[in-house]
C-alpha cells in the first residue's frame, strides 16, 4: 500500500488505563478501565487545539493513517483527518478512542473481568452513551487537556458529541454533530432489537459465554446484514446493484446467490464477524436504544440549556435511519435557546453512510465551521 | 365472536386437485397440485361476475368471513369483501385461493411429494409469480369461468394481478393493483435475503428437512420481524409505540424487553411461527425476488402491450417498501400504451400495510372503479 499524500502516515494505537472505579449511570461502580486511543497532529503549548473524534457503532480508535505500510486500508475517517483535511492535523491535535463497551482495545464484554479472570460476557454492565463519554473525559484529563476545541462524530459518534457538550459544558468549545438523532425512534429500536435477537438466537452465543469456543458468527453476520441495509439509501443500493446478477447471465432457479446485492450483503456480514465481538454489538446497540436526551433531561431545551459550545449539525437528504428533519428541529431548539448553531442538510445519495462517503460539501463545511470557531478564540 | 353485519358469515375452505402436470417457468413438469380456495357471493348465470382476490406473502385462501362462530378474527381482507363492501358479494362472486408454494392447503414445500412419500422440503421446485398464476388459471377453468371480472390484490397479490392481466389477456376484464411493484428493488431483495438467511442459519432448519422434528422457529421469527418493520411506516411505529416502555416506568439496564416496540416485534415473530412454514417463506420470497416484468418481457411497455384489462393502481404515501412513484410510473407507461388506467396515491400513515388498514378512501375508490367497469359491460 502506497501511503497517499494527505495522510497522517504510520500511526500506532496507544493505551491508557485507570484503576479507580467510575460510577456508571446504572449505579454500578466500574473499573479498572483501559482505553485504546490514537492521536494525529500535535497538541499545542496552550493545549487548546484538541479535537476529539467519536466513532460510530462498528468503529474503533484507528480513525486515520495506517498501522503499517502493509495495511490495505487507512483508518475509518481518513478522508476527514489529515494535513489540510476537514480536521486539519497541521492545525489540530486529533484524538480518537475506542469507546467503553467496544472490542477494539477499550474495556468491553470481551475483556477479562479481574474478579473472575474470565471475559465479562453478559456480566458486563449495561452502559450508556453518557458512560462512554465519562471514560473519554478520563482520557482527555490524562492528556492534560482542559477544553476540547471540538468534539465531532457521525451516527453514534454524533450522539457522543452531543452528550459531551451537555455533560461537560465547560470542556467543549465546539461540536460537530453529523447524521444522528437526539433519541432513537421506534423504528431504530426495532432494527436494533432484531439484530440483537439474531445474535442471541445463535446457539453458539451460549448466553454470551463463547470466548473459548465457536463465536456466534451466523447471528452476528445477520445482525450486520440487517443494519447494513439501513445504512444505505434505496437509491444508492439501486445504483450500486440494481437487479444485476452475480456471476451469471440469467436467474437459475435455486437458492444460491442470484443477485449482486445478496453477495454483497453476505460479504458484509461475514467480514464483520472477523472484526467484531457479538457481545459488544449487544451492549452498544442497547446504549443507543437508551439514548434519549429528551427523557433524560426533561426536554431537549433543558438538555442543551447550559452548553457553551458552538454547534454544527449536518444531516443528509437520503438518510432514512436518522432522517434530516430531526436534526433540523434540534438545531431550531438550540437557536431558540440563543446558542450559536449552524445547520446544513447535504443533498447526497448514500443514505446514512453519507457521513463516511460524502466528500464534496461535508469537508468544506466542517473546515469553515472550525475556522470560524478558531477566529473567535 | 359475534359475526359482524356486513360479513359473508361462516365459510369453508374448498379443495381442487388436478393430476396432470403443468410446465413451470424453470422448465420442470410439476404435479399433481391441490389448490385450497374459498368463494363468497354467487357466480351469476353468465359467469361474468367473478373477482379473483390474490393474497400477499403470508396470506391464505381465507380472505373473508369466519370458519366457525368461535373464530377470533375473520379472513385477512374481510374489511374489503362482503355485502356492500369494496368487493361487494351482493354483486360479485369473489374467489381467493392459496398460491402454489404456500402452506395453507395448496401444494407447497410442506406437502407430500408423491415420488418419495415425504414432504418436498427444498426439493420443491423454485417457482415464480407466473407459476402461481398458472395454477390459479386451472382453478378458474375448473369453476367454469372464462373471464374474470377482476383480478385484485395488494403487495405480492398485486404482482399476481398484473401477471394475470399479462399472461391471460383475454381472461381479465379489470385489475386492481395495490401497494406493489413491477420489479423488486435491490433493497427489497436485500431484506428478503436477510430473512432467508435467518431461516437457513437456524440449525433446526436442517436443510429444509424438519417436518418430523423441531421447526426453525427462531429463524422464521427473525425473518418475520425483519419483514414486519418494512410493512410499517416510521410514522406509524412512532404513533403506535414511540419510546414507550413495556410494563415498567424506567429503563432497567438489562436485556429484557424494555420498549413496547420490542415486545410487539417478538410477538409478531412468535405468532408467525405458529401459522407459517419456513420453507414456504424461502420459496415465496424467492418468487418475489425473481418478479421483474421489465426483464421478463423486454420492457414494461412490452409486458402490458397486449393486455385487455382496465387498470386501477393504488399506492400509499408512506409505503417505503414499494414507494408510490414506481406504480405512478407504471400507470404512465400504460396510459402511453392507450390502456384505460386509474391511478391514486392515497395519503395514509400505515406504510405498506395500508392496503390492509386504510378504510377511508381505498374501499370507495375500488367500489367506484368496479362500478365503472360494470357499466361498460
Amino acid at each position: 500500500m502506497k501511503i497517499q499524500t494527505g495522510s497522517v502516515g504510520i500511526v500506532e494505537t496507544k493505551y491508557f488505563s485507570f484503576e479507580e472505579k467510575i460510577r456508571l449511570e446504572n449505579g454500578i461502580e466500574f473499573g479498572p478501565v483501559t482505553v485504546a486511543y490514537e492521536t494525529y497532529g500535535k497538541l499545542n503549548r496552550a493545549k487548546d487545539n484538541a479535537i476529539l473524534v467519536l466513532h460510530a457503532l462498528s468503529g474503533d480508535a484507528h480513525a486515520a493513517g495506517y498501522h503499517s505500510s502493509e495495511d490495505k486500508k487507512p483508518g475509518w475517517w481518513d478522508t476527514a483527518i489529515g494535513p489540510g483535511k476537514a480536521f486539519d492535523t497541521d492545525r489540530y491535535f486529533v484524538i480518537c478512542s475506542n469507546f467503553l463497551g467496544g472490542c477494539k482495545g477499550t474495556t468491553g464484554p470481551s475483556s477479562i473481568n479481574p474478579d473472575t479472570n474470565r471475559p465479562y460476557g453478559i456480566e458486563f454492565p449495561v452502559i450508556t452513551v453518557g458512560d462512554m463519554v465519562k471514560v473519554q473525559k478520563k482520557l482527555i484529563d490524562h492528556l492534560g487537556i482542559e477544553t476540547l476545541f471540538c468534539a465531532a462524530g457521525g451516527s453514534l459518534g454524533g450522539m457522543q458529541a452531543m452528550q459531551w457538550a451537555i455533560q461537560y459544558p465547560e470542556a467543549v468549545q465546539s461540536a460537530v454533530i453529523i447524521a444522528t438523532t437526539t433519541r432513537l425512534s421506534a423504528q431504530n429500536i426495532a432494527f436494533n432489537e432484531v439484530g440483537r435477537n439474531a445474535i442471541v438466537f445463535d446457539p453458539n452465543w451460549n448466553n454470551g459465554d463463547y470466548y473459548n469456543g465457536e463465536v456466534p458468527a451466523r447471528g452476528l453476520a445477520l445482525a450486520r446484514m440487517i443494519a447494513h441495509i439501513t445504512y444505505l439509501s434505496e437509491e444508492s443500493m439501486h445504483k450500486k446493484f440494481g437487479r444485476r446478477l452475480q456471476d451469471k447471465t440469467k436467474i437459475d432457479f435455486n437458492f444460491d446467490i442470484n443477485f449482486q446485492v445478496e453477495s454483497y450483503l453476505r460479504h458484509q456480514g461475514k467480514s464483520f464477524v472477523d472484526r467484531f465481538d457479538a457481545n459488544s454489538y449487544l451492549f452498544i446497540t442497547k446504549a443507543m436504544d437508551y439514548f434519549d436526551l429528551h427523557q433524560k433531561y426533561g426536554s431537549l431545551a433543558h438538555a442543551f440549556k447550559d452548553t457553551n459550545s458552538k454547534f454544527l449539525f449536518l444531516s443528509f437528504s437520503t438518510d432514512w435511519l436518522f432522517p434530516p428533519n430531526e436534526l433540523k428541529d434540534t438545531a431550531r431548539t438550540l437557536m431558540s435557546l440563543g446558542k450559536e448553531v449552524t445547520y446544513c442538510n447535504i443533498d447526497a445519495p448514500y443514505g446514512h453512510d453519507s457521513f463516511l462517503l460524502e466528500f464534496e460539501h461535508q469537508p468544506k463545511i466542517i473546515k469553515n465551521f472550525l475556522k470560524g470557531v478558531s477566529k473567535e478564540c
